[in-house]
């Protein structure tokens, strides 16, 4: 089943980069933390804050992130992020794809599990909503 | 009425400075806000995370803060953090003051709110507990 | 003489909000200094990144800051930032305004001096070249 | 070949949280970051600040990182960080294991490269030097 995809422009600022000149690397998940929100963003045309009351939902947090840097950037570089995903169950693969001017820059695969809160305002995983999966059907 | 204050150092980071070399401002803040929780720690015996069962409290956020910046610090350096506060009924002022062997770098003087939830979760303004006060006289 | 300003729109994400759910105030000095790097953008039609080569500059450490915080924002908000600047000889004033839905939640003055870098890499203020100048007027 | 290993406790501040109350998974990296400057500091008995100078070094840029997170922290926590190392030629591989009482929360491994600057300030990889190796010998 294809699934929706959602690319990004993102300016890299000064004050994300560090003595070298060059992005600090943990901006970059900050990055990819706000693609991954873009993407439900443009799927269901609701924010993340709007989630919480829409769906069964509290959040998705991420049980491992892998990634491969290629090539650095700069402050004042202007980046695409390419976001997609696979789904499973209660959980959920995304991939982002960061370049500039067409050259990939990194490569990042985060698997995240969907949570919701029980009747103690414990979180546990939950089965993704078919309302959601239905919106990034294409 | 003299009351505790609390210092502490605090290790500039490589992540915390800019492509000058020198810390990227905001950094300060992240510094001066955890240095706040710091002086109630040390005062109250127990971490913020703790302070919300503890008490009445919901947060302090910020009305203002001002800060003036006399010398740059770098990753490497080791600066000390003195931070005093001055409670008013539900409002206080903290100063922070950060230097490097023994030479001024920051000053920031901030007053932020005490607040607590009301019964339908809104914010608002309370008075400082006695309990807490109580704990800052030296 | 009236000066350029500069406006933007700045989506607040979740990583940058705190667990009280609303904005960790550092991050709205990130958002500043974006702001400041974007107007000198908007009146030169180069990049800070660019800025290095094509003036005598080294950058506008601050050497102070004051800001007041009015109304919290939260995550998926779009807050309109408006910046404008005063040009003194070797310093400058600038002045942030964040607003929601037209309502004022952060008000910032900043002083920021420009620095060059001297035959030594040592960092010295200079005055603001003419040619920058020139190309706030309007 | 045994080399050395260092550990630190880091206290999870209220800003590196979000929302959802548990830290924002991108200041891991921070903190990762930090753990890593942090074992050659103990290795070597000087700053990553002093690096520059004292070695043929410009930084260790990641090529890779690899994060598994099993169990959540939040502000408050004291976290315990296991920094080791083995090297390679011109790179060499960070393992990170961050825990809580003796409850594993997250792994993290990363490959990242020695490098310098050439006769035209570019970086290139370079072999990491002697010096540096025998430094790490236990």
């Amino acid at each position: 089943m294809a699934t929706l995809t959602n690319t990004q422009t993102v300016r890299i600022r000064w004050g994300d980069c560090d003595p070298a000149g060059i992005i600090f690397y943990p901006r970059y998940f900050e990055i990819f933390d706000a693609a991954t929100a873009a993407l439900f963003e443009r799927a269901l045309g609701i924010t993340k804050h709007e989630m919480f009351s829409a769906y069964e939902f509290a959040g998705w947090p991420l049980v491992r992130t892998h990634a491969r840097f290629m090539k650095p950037t700069r402050f004042g570089d202007d980046v695409t992020v390419e976001t997609s995903v696979k789904f499973g169950r209660s959980s959920f693969d995304i991939e982002h794809r960061l370049s500039l001017k067409g050259e990939p820059c990194v490569e990042c695969q985060e698997k995240r599990v969907w949570i919701v809160r029980d009747a103690d305002n414990a979180i546990k995983s939950h089965p993704i909503p078919e309302a959601v999966l239905k919106k990034f059907d294409v």
